[in-house]
């Protein structure tokens, strides 16, 4: 009584979504619902849009939920639920139509951006459905995919409204009219930068178990959790805690149909715990080696809990643990 | 101070919804979205509309959240969320807008469908709105409900596509043409499948109760969730898995307008615990009775832990518990 | 590294949202969702429109849930999940996009209605956004927003219908035709009532921070979740449930722009249980004052845990904590 179809060949009949038609729709709504979500909306560089989500805006949590599913190339759901307990109630919960596209293809923060050196350098990395346009990362050729749209959306995790000459390059780079890209900012110390964040959830489980090999043709499903970390006005401080709400604190459930000794493997080398850099929030491993993130174990970068349930066997393999005292030691409290 | 209307008597003005009108537009938008959520469209026999969510296609957690809601007659909600403990996160959270309409009047897999015999015979039950125009089950002569539609759709947890002589039945049944149906085959050992059968544990509740010989009309409101059982190639272990996410992990708060003493043994009688054949996973139950499913206590399939509030005296009954240890035994993990 | 704006200078550059234009949709999709959601709508006084949720209608769950999201003036989510335990898990869920507009424009039932004198007198407390119309309360001077609409809907937590007078003078403050209005009728006893009121635990800290003295402007943003009373049918009762479900089970995070100092104040003194009634179910200090509300130590009224997030130094201070003991001696049970 055993199904006649591997999983491995299983193919939908149906061609590819667009990450970037599915998204287009929520990113539209995102800028006429600026007033509501204390965004601030304004002509950016070569006509392009530039939703600012916590820069001079306020911004808020419904605007970091907001922006996270169009992250997910509007193939994701984003949902905020007080239910984590008493010292962090407050949690992020992620699922997905298509997690290979949705947090690969469209989330990753993958797009390494950068115009100007020095002092008044503008960097970045741009997440969102821009990306599968773009296609500038070597991530793109083991995805074999590419969309196609003439507007498209980018989110950066800056403090400050890109260059003319990088909007340009973006534009250019995705094959649409600046007048067609929206560029969406969400500061690292911003709320709405903080919810995005940490929905990255499930995106750091799949392109960490891409770093270990695990083919992603494999990956067939996911969904996972975080505790929306508390923002910091200090950067570093904040994208230590982001980093952290994920490591210490955030769970993944993956289905991959591979047989159960890959699953095992990946159920032991995917939690943060199996890292040589685990043990400390992550403010203080990126100041242990003078920040200088190239020297931080790439490893490090998953989440707390893992299953990985093997589809073949029906087996479920679990690995590594939340941490509470160091999720704490993290965030800062509570007091 | 007491409310003057006793709610037995309390009667909408409205008339009652077609859960096939409410279902319909869910329905489209599962085929428009076809593509996202890997699922496999095309034509089946007689012209209906064969919705493939996990035989050729992948499927996934989206599609079967999607197809529960549809099950449910458009009167319901269906949420994952990562948020069920260390050791099965994912939990599938649902409520209605009307129980018995959306449960039993629809999503109750409660129509026996077969075609041929012996082993190239096609036997599958359906659940969905469809069944509220077929009304072959003496269920409906309870319920007094009688929808009336030119278009309709049914579920099938199935693993092909069932036969041109049944699916002429179907719509003839039905009174639709058969290019109006829409059958979706969720396999048993597909995720989608899944999802949609462990959705379903509000719906057991309310159908024990009324098999307990609990007046369906006095049950007002009901809220339910379970874990998501991981999926198994193997049928009888993934049939067993999903009934025992019910019976071991779920979850069930029914509001009902009745005494105190009908409400209280409603609570002791309605868990799982209460049946004689409750104590071990459902796969091994099943095989004690050689596979007949017509030996096994019917008051096996219910949640695991129930809280029936009594609407008139505003007193709550609990009964049974969630047990851990024989849903890991059951789910197969995790190791 | 810090941001060079203080959250406190962040301003919006849209015009404020109108709680009447973004409620309205949602209002008539109740209206139009009547029969789904169990609810029975009728012309009233002034050819206005009466929505019953569970006076002679039952209403329900997903009926109260809508209705919540009514009285948040469209800029707020409320959900229900079945993950708050074994004793109680159906909880509601809220959080919203501007907190002080949504909570305290919108959804706070400050506006005083009253008709007629002794045993035949109609007395109610307006929630909803008709109030950000009218502007009868001095919160409205706090909040410096002013809403402009020609149709909008109040929520009134009463078990019948109001007269005609109070209906007049409901459309004349709001300065809308009688027509145009809908008043949504939730008694205190019915389960959409206990949603509705329930999902106020937000807009209950909030509330509670403004008369500590705490500036509204320097709530950034918030979410909070409280177990869903159960209901009774007497009056006495159920009020004093919801209100125990939030004083004994509620949760809520607050974002600040303030110093340490006064958010570490705001956590110490915002908790039900920094007040001199804290100890016992509503009902009993209630009765202890002889029924007269105004004896009560206004500063009960306010969640049972409560985290403020300090934004200006990354810090979170945690006050209060959830009651099981209370809540089950208030809830009566589960036995």
């Amino acid at each position: 009584m055993t199904s006649a179809h591997p999983a491995s060949a299983r193919k939908p009949a149906q061609p590819q979504p667009s990450v970037n038609e599915l998204a287009w729709p929520l990113t539209a709504k995102l800028v006429d619902d600026a007033g509501s979500l204390r965004l601030s909306v304004s002509e950016g560089p070569g006509g392009c849009v530039i939703v600012d989500a916590g820069i001079d805006a306020a911004g808020g949590l419904e605007a970091g939920r907001r922006i996270a599913e169009i992250c997910l190339g509007g193939l994701g759901s984003v949902a905020l639920v007080t239910g984590g307990g008493e010292r962090w109630p407050l949690t992020v919960h992620v699922h997905t139509a298509d997690p290979v596209l949705a947090c690969l293809a469209s989330q990753y923060a993958g797009w390494s951006l950068s115009h100007g050196k020095g002092k008044g350098a503008f960097n970045a990395l741009g997440s969102g459905p821009g990306r599968a346009l773009a296609r500038k990362e070597p991530l793109f050729q083991k995805l074999a995919y590419q969309d196609d749209c003439d507007r498209t959306c980018l989110v950066l995790e800056v403090d400050k409204t890109p260059p003319p000459e990088l909007v340009q390059k973006i534009a250019s780079d995705c094959g649409v009219h600046s007048k067609r890209l929206t560029l969406i900012l969400t500061p690292t110390t911003s709320l709405a930068g903080n919810v995005q964040v940490v929905a990255r959830v499930v995106e750091v489980a799949m392109h960490k178990a891409h770093e270990l090999g695990f083919p992603l043709q494999q990956i067939v499903d996911a969904a996972g959790s975080a505790p929306l970390s508390p923002p910091s006005r200090d950067f570093i401080t904040a994208m230590g805690r982001t980093n952290d709400a994920i490591l210490f604190g955030g769970t993944v459930q993956l289905y991959v149909d591979s047989d159960d000794e890959a699953a095992r493997r990946l159920a032991e080398q995917l939690p943060s715990g199996a890292s040589r850099d685990y043990g400390r929030p992550f403010a203080e491993v990126f100041a242990a080696y003078d920040h200088d993130f190239f020297k931080i174990d790439p490893h490090l970068f998953s989440p707390a809990r893992v299953l990985v349930t093997a589809l073949r066997s029906g087996r479920t393999y679990g690995g590594g643990r939340l941490d509470q005292a160091l999720l704490d030691k993290s965030f800062g409290g509570p007091v």
